[in-house]
């Protein structure tokens, strides 16, 4: 007799992400203790020794509750139990930038990095299922800033400021499927009482508006989400690509074209990582990047491109000479665009950051507003 | 002092679609009596002269309600008021194909293209809102198809089976704004029972969906849509005429690679109008378009492309070798994909209509099963 399907469907999607590490490396299982982390956990005990690579488990403790070391604690034997080897917690002081969300996230993976880098480990695994994704998606929409925050989170990421591989094998399987995993391990999940707190936006996505968009729209919801981020992230990659080398094309024959381009591009990994926390989602946080008056972007390059490349070239340099990722919203960068498409002899485009966009001999120019 | 801020707004937007039509052209309003096409026509009466144009309208009788004959004869009366000239209505049989929805839509828009055709007019334009499209975009993902069924309705499009232009110049302008200006213009608009029914879909988005959105992620939620829906629909324009590109270059060097490329493309309008009635929705309806065994595509040249781009080259060729466009799903051409990027001997991929994906000799061939 085979193992619960449930059980199988997990062990299924760890074993495939495990391919292509190297052999007798260390893999790591992020753990919280909830059900899907811990059916990731049960499942990389399970299919690491048998690719030939050694499985151990971290969690990091918040203290943003009541007992959280005690549960930490209890938790690390629990992995320990699975074979999992080593298996830590890691207490961390969560701040307050950019929200509790932001700032419990940064906090984590900051541990997770150097949780990594203390045992060496080539991978850290993270539990985030398809329902995650789905939630993610309509997080992505409400910024409404294209595809790159429809896409979701990337099945495969490094952070900026680490070293290791995040891994998330679990993006095609549902979250009941994980629930069930975990129970048919024997392992018993904690529920985070932040996941019921209707204070955190993610916490009425799942909720509220998936559950509303289910009704509407049929069930697959969930599952339709998570396939139009895997192929709106592959469009994103493609067109950013795309647009790194046109930049490049705009920028040939200007006199001051070095750091330019290079320094604003988003590397398609950075910036794909939306939901990582806001020092993963800009890429090139600009400052000396700025495009001098010799240099610019050729106008002519720039007219033959389709909108959706030249978009993403304007938005580059623009984060190049140092308007800030996050605040540099699509209406400015429309804006900019006219200047290309719609010239009648605009005076300038003010950008967030003090950077403004003008247009001079044939060149798009980006300097100090 | 000036108009109403409402009516201002939707004739600002009337306006500027109707930049670029020629001098005295006839410009249609499709009005249903709803308070959004209410809108149009008014603010297109007032608009068209002062463009040197001529502003006519029409009804559609779909005989769906009781009474709708009087309704329709009663809107004809209040748009040639207007100054609507011609202004009058088609009644049209609703069939069944595709379900009440699709009939009704493709009813309508057949009875238009033979309003414009009579009457001879260089465009029809269309009350749809930025609120409709929202819908749309939310209709789309349960279709979970890419960037395409996100993009939501085009603010431009020509039928292929018709020759006039649509237009749709209320899409940056919210519903309530258009209500507001209805009222503000003394027109009393109709409300549709079937806009209540939430045997609809749409409805269901409109009523509950969308509402339950809003409250979860914030306000704006219906602008952040229409702004996605905007984007995407640029990256998959700029995706789609690469795909043309790459699929003429993978075909290259075959001896039968005649009619597989240009037969095969969705032509980026078309394609595109994906709310418009199943008539529009593929581009190439395939058959004839074959790629025969000679020619095939070079799994070298697609080896090369982005994955974003060698699937809309798969699914190009797929659809040219009679793979019906409707029922070709992502998946399917995933599978397509694996022949070329994880290549371990597999025999075939079968497709929907009775199609065949082999590699053979370095090249990717569709034939039948």
């Amino acid at each position: 007799m085979g193992p619960d399907p449930a059980v199988a469907a997990v062990r299924v999607a760890v074993r495939r992400a495990l391919t292509g590490l190297p052999p007798g490396a260390l893999v790591l299982a992020a753990c919280s203790g909830g059900a899907d982390s811990l059916a990731l956990a049960g499942a990389l005990a399970f299919e690491a020794p048998r690719a030939g690579l050694h499985a151990g488990a971290v969690t990091v403790d918040h203290g943003l509750q009541e007992g959280s070391a005690d549960r930490a604690a209890q938790l690390v034997r629990l992995l320990a139990d699975l074979g999992l080897d080593p298996a830590g917690s890691i207490a961390v002081t969560v701040g307050t930038e950019g929200g509790p969300e932001n700032a419990a996230r940064e906090a984590r993976y900051a541990a997770l990095d150097q949780a990594a880098a203390r045992w060496n480990a080539a991978a850290v695994m993270l539990g985030h299922t398809r329902d995650d994704q789905a939630e993610t998606v309509l997080l992505g929409l409400a910024r409404g800033s294209g595809a790159r925050s429809l896409a979701g989170m990337p099945p495969a990421f490094t952070r900026p400021e680490g070293e290791v591989r995040y891994l998330r094998p679990l993006l095609g399987v549902d979250r009941g499927t994980a629930r069930k995993a975990c129970l048919a391990m024997g392992l018993e999940p904690w529920d985070d009482p932040h996941n019921l707190d209707p204070g955190f936006a993610r916490v009425r996505v799942r909720r509220e508006a998936l559950p509303a968009l289910e009704k509407a729209l049929g069930p697959g919801v969930a599952e339709a989400l998570a396939r139009t981020a895997r192929m709106l992230r592959d469009d994103a990659e493609a067109l950013d690509g795309l647009a790194q080398r046109a930049l490049a094309d705009a920028e040939a024959d200007g006199e001051a074209d070095g750091e330019g381009g290079a320094g604003g591009g988003t590397d398609g990994q950075g910036g794909a990582d939306g939901s990582d926390g806001a020092g993963a989602a800009g890429g090139g946080d600009g400052g000396d990047g700025r495009t001098g008056e010799g240099g610019g972007l050729r106008v002519e390059v720039l007219e033959g491109l389709p909108r959706a490349v030249r978009t993403r070239v304007l938005r580059m340099a623009a984060v190049a000479a140092g308007s800030p990722p996050g605040t540099l919203a699509a209406v400015h960068v429309e804006e900019v665009d006219r200047l290309v498409t719609d010239w009648r002899g605009q005076r300038h485009v003010d950008l967030p950051g003090g950077v403004r966009a003008f247009r001079r001999c044939g060149r798009l120019l980006f300097g100090p507003a």
